[in-house]
């Protein structure tokens, strides 16, 4: 294409998001328009990418990381001939799969974006898979604001890209000067962002983002680039080519006050068609090993961690099947993920302490039919919180494991202890839940996850415990397991899950030589929850004792009552939790004195038994 | 001190550091030894602070942020005379305040550290109160490992460091080359970190860690640098002076395996003590002013948005207060922080968009005496979710406030909806909670929260709200307001908060029509509940529905639950949340989508009144 067509591309994408936004009422045209041209350039020139076959494994990849500029997004969508202008007035209506930020109900966008500084991030994670998994040519390509570049996320992403040597990815910034709410750090200081990329072994090409043949010349050279990811910065103005808002504050997220004379003063409407480039004629690369699983199978009586079965299970699930991999930010020691590490050199990925960058490098490698499994202490997944959400919203298949969750972890003290993982992950869309006990346990759930939909989280315990099921047992998700009891003269119900099902154990012995019978649940599947079976203990005993090694807001607890939710007479209901602030001391000193050991839940079904009313 | 008898105290730092992990049989001594040299020399030649008054308002600050560095810190206060051996020796046991990772149990630390990467945002935002709300000239040290550097929020700090000017900064990063389980991604390339800092604005020095003539040179280096800030890159080995573990992988977090050994060659116990310098004998600030709080006043009938009801009543506080002072992530305009940014700009701090850093700094500033009230959209909030877990775990006083809650923000899609944050909050350890649902009781609760220990919590809304209590009504914490209803007649009760107080009135009123009265109860302060009044209430109507723009898990519904979780007998109970994914759609059209509509309120309430069994 010309350079002259070139640059009409731009108006008419210019022309199309002002057009959207204005039916909408609401949107971001200004943000659009900065970054119109390097789109043109992109679309016309550079991407490959076959419309008609969004899964087409040669496809490049375009990640929006300022994902408030749909109105360029689905301009350039109409541009290439996916949508139609019917479909583009339906932006943001109820109903249209073109929301005011992308989502993956558009087949052409691989995950959602619109919390800023994660395009890049997760961008890393498919330039990784390109690069060590699928071994194909494809490139990535990242649009992002300059503003997102304040989030530490980004500066995780360009350690790990560089480092990585990934030059399969390119960074383009529309450095527009103009945040939200006035001037960004740096306005139109281009060395600025140079010096930090450059320092950190970017390739870095500098260019007036409004000359499409200077835009053009950085692609091409990004894509000779070799050993480096490319950034090119492109300084920009802000609602380019109307006067009224061109580089002005105060338009930021507001559709323009007269649309039809900005469109007039870009040249009207146009109605230009890109044949986008088609990606080169590649075969998907089909991963190997595809074998039996042969889970590590414990004995009963002995002890092992979870942590430690988790690992070995996922050792042997990286044996049978070429597509799980998995990736941990410095800890893989103490998460065990490095048995798989050390089993599956090719399909381990060492993150660093970055938890953003792990959490994102497994939602790009899921869009790539992999099956990620990201590690780290359920403590620090909190780090990650954000791109946890997102994942939801991009509907990313991802597994996720916390270890070293709760008090149990012993002196270390509160700053390594999960406690608030269990609300974290419960309360992401979708989501599913998984907090074994034993070892047996592990390793089937290990397993079981790697097929679920969305986000998928096993909580896994540091100290070693007593293996109580054999290793054939079935754990669907959604189940349980009755321990202890199960008969009408069950006088409580105790549910626990993980560390706390041992005490919980302990406590119906105790409590058995007292002369009373309790039921004792392994809540192992705290989303979804085990509802029938929960009805059925309340029913027979008429009380509930939850116990867990989680502050008592949004974790067992809470998942227990909400079984009972749905206007069916609710069972009286008692929970233990961690409700002090943990110090450091012995791992069973900790249980005590969180009132979540063995004595404590027997002093506590004690109390509920005497006060029980009889039915 | 000569230097002959700082290298000395190098020795004996590490000699402690490995007794007191010896006498724990955990801990970090070889992170402890990599950074001796570095820790005596500032304690012996540079910092000034008074041991026995650490509420002095000239100390200098030092940050650990390689938290599991404690055997070095404690043995630094040893040194000092702050600690005994006595004391060391209770290192990481039951009781002890020397705890596995530093905590402000210990007078003398500012900050829970542990969860790395937080100790440099943390001290931006003392530093930034030394400059620019004392106006001391007290200096921050933070001592930081180089494996953390991988952490974005480091660089998000970096970044606004160098941005601030904060020539009051001293970075000290221990680069001994080992992370905990191998090689760091540059190990002992300095020129690697250097380049990188350097290029954000930063005043750089390289040294080797060991020589301690070449570290107090640096120091000095450090204190006289004016407008930037400095770090202080020191190559160091991990396990320095003890030839069995030094420089060796395989040994982090291990105490020593033969003590007597190691301490024998670094030439046995010693017993020196630092007269540590006293800071120069200056006032604390007095902040100005200290009058009547005159709050924003609004007609019952008005509809006003609930953020800019805090907007304007953090505008009257910061009038009226003194020591109240905003951060904001580069959204004030939606936040509407930005009214206390144009009133009050000397004490308004603009944080980019680094919620990392938004957190972090506002727990600085609380170190120094200051009530920071810190915003962003509440679904970015979760961006910060380990510094709001820490900030607990500090003891930390810090307001969050977080906007745009809920599906009813409308068309801009699920990126920007807070759909967890209830959830992220509640979890937090002795966190308040608190979602009001008009103007008045907005500013109400804005200027209650400030007195409040703990991390305190303010969710507003992004739409305008009818104003339905008075200027004068009191809203205590911990408190509800029962809206319609109250008798013997009311058939159930709706439980609400924010948005869906007005959604669950305007059931009522649709429920009334049909000759099913019903109580509505505001529960505006959702952590701690009243349970009292749902009490009542469950005895009253013998059943409870909860509604909240909130995803199901771990919100408001939770909350509910949870006041019955005491062994009493419980209500039947319903909950309406956003069980769906929201895409985009108008406010209304997603409240309906999401079924917590009036309408769907009503229905659900007929639901259960139908199928009620009668008492």
């Amino acid at each position: 294409m010309h350079h002259e067509e070139l640059a009409s591309l731009g108006r008419q994408l210019r022309v199309d998001a002002i057009r959207a936004s204005d039916a909408a009422g609401s949107g971001h045209p200004t943000s659009s328009m900065s970054a119109a041209d390097l789109a043109a350039v992109l679309l016309a020139h550079h991407l490959r990418y076959d419309f008609d076959r969004p899964d087409h494994p040669g496809n490049d990849r375009f990640v929006l990381s300022k994902g408030h500029a749909t109105p360029l997004l689905y301009a350039m969508y109409r541009a290439a001939g996916a949508i139609d202008d019917d479909e583009l007035a339906t932006y943001r209506t109820l109903g249209s799969r073109l929301e005011g930020h992308p989502t993956p109900r558009l087949p052409w966008v691989d995950v959602a974006t619109g919390s800023l500084g994660q395009g890049l991030p997760v961008a890393v994670g498919m330039a990784l898979a390109g690069k060590r998994l699928d071994r194909l040519p494809y490139r990535i390509y990242v649009l992002s604001g300059d503003s997102e570049l304040a989030e530490g996320s980004v500066w995780e992403a360009v350690e790990h890209a560089a480092y990585n040597h990934l030059d399969n990815l390119t960074l383009i910034v529309d450095v527009n000067r103009l945040g939200q709410r006035g001037p960004t750090r740096h306005e139109h200081d281009l060395d600025a962002y140079g010096r930090r990329l450059h320092a950190f072994g970017w390739h870095v090409i500098e260019v007036d983002g409004h000359d499409v043949e200077a835009v053009d010349r950085a692609y091409a050279e990004a894509r000779s680039t070799i050993r480096q990811p490319t950034a090119i910065l492109a300084a920009t103005r802000k609602g380019r080519g109307v006067t009224a808002v061109e580089d002005r504050e105060g338009f930021h997220g507001k559709p323009l006050k007269d649309a039809d004379a900005a469109i007039a003063e870009l040249g009207g409407r146009r109605f230009g068609h890109v044949d986008v480039q088609r990606p080169p004629d590649v075969a998907a690369s089909q991963p190997a090993p595809n074998g039996a699983l042969e889970l590590p199978r414990y004995d009963i009586g002995d002890t092992v961690a979870t942590r430690t079965a988790y690992g070995h299970a996922l050792e042997a699930l990286g044996s049978a099947r070429g597509d799980v991999v998995a990736l941990d930010a410095e800890v893989s020691d103490s998460t065990r993920t490095e048995f798989f590490a050390k089993a599956h050199p090719d399909r381990y990925f060492e993150c660093y302490i970055a938890e953003q960058q792990l959490v994102a490098a497994a939602v790009g490698m899921q869009t790539r039919g992999y099956v990620p499994y990201a590690s780290t202490f359920a403590a620090f997944l909190t780090r990650a919180h954000d791109f946890i959400r997102m994942a939801a919203v991009s509907r990313a298949g991802i597994n996720l494991i916390g270890s070293h969750a709760g008090v149990s972890i012993g002196q270390d003290g509160p700053s390594q202890m999960g406690l608030e993982d269990l609300a974290m992950l419960r309360t992401v869309h979708g989501s599913t839940v998984l907090y074994p006990c034993d070892a047996n346990q592990t390793a089937r759930l290990v397993a079981t996850m790697a097929d679920l939909p969305g986000v998928r989280y096993l909580r896994t315990s540091r100290g070693d415990t007593p293996v109580i099921y054999g290793p054939d047992e079935d754990f669907p998700v959604g189940g349980s397991k009755v321990l202890r009891g199960g008969g009408d003269d069950d006088r409580a119900t105790v549910v626990a899950a993980g560390v706390t099902v041992h005490e919980a154990l302990k406590a119906a012995d105790l409590l058995a030589e007292g002369g009373v019978p309790i039921r004792v649940i392994d809540l192992y599947s705290v989303k979804p929850v085990d509802t029938d079976t929960l009805a059925d203990a309340a029913a027979a005993t008429g009380c509930l004792l939850t116990v867990e090694d989680h502050h008592p807001e949004g974790g067992l607890g809470d998942a227990v009552a909400a079984a009972f939710a749905d206007g069916r007479p609710a069972p009286r209901l008692v929970r233990l939790g961690v409700g002090n602030m943990p110090t450091s001391a012995a791992p069973e000193e900790q249980l005590h004195a969180s009132g979540i050991d063995a004595e404590s839940i027997a002093a506590a079904v004690k109390l509920l038994v005497e006060s029980a009313v009889a039915p």
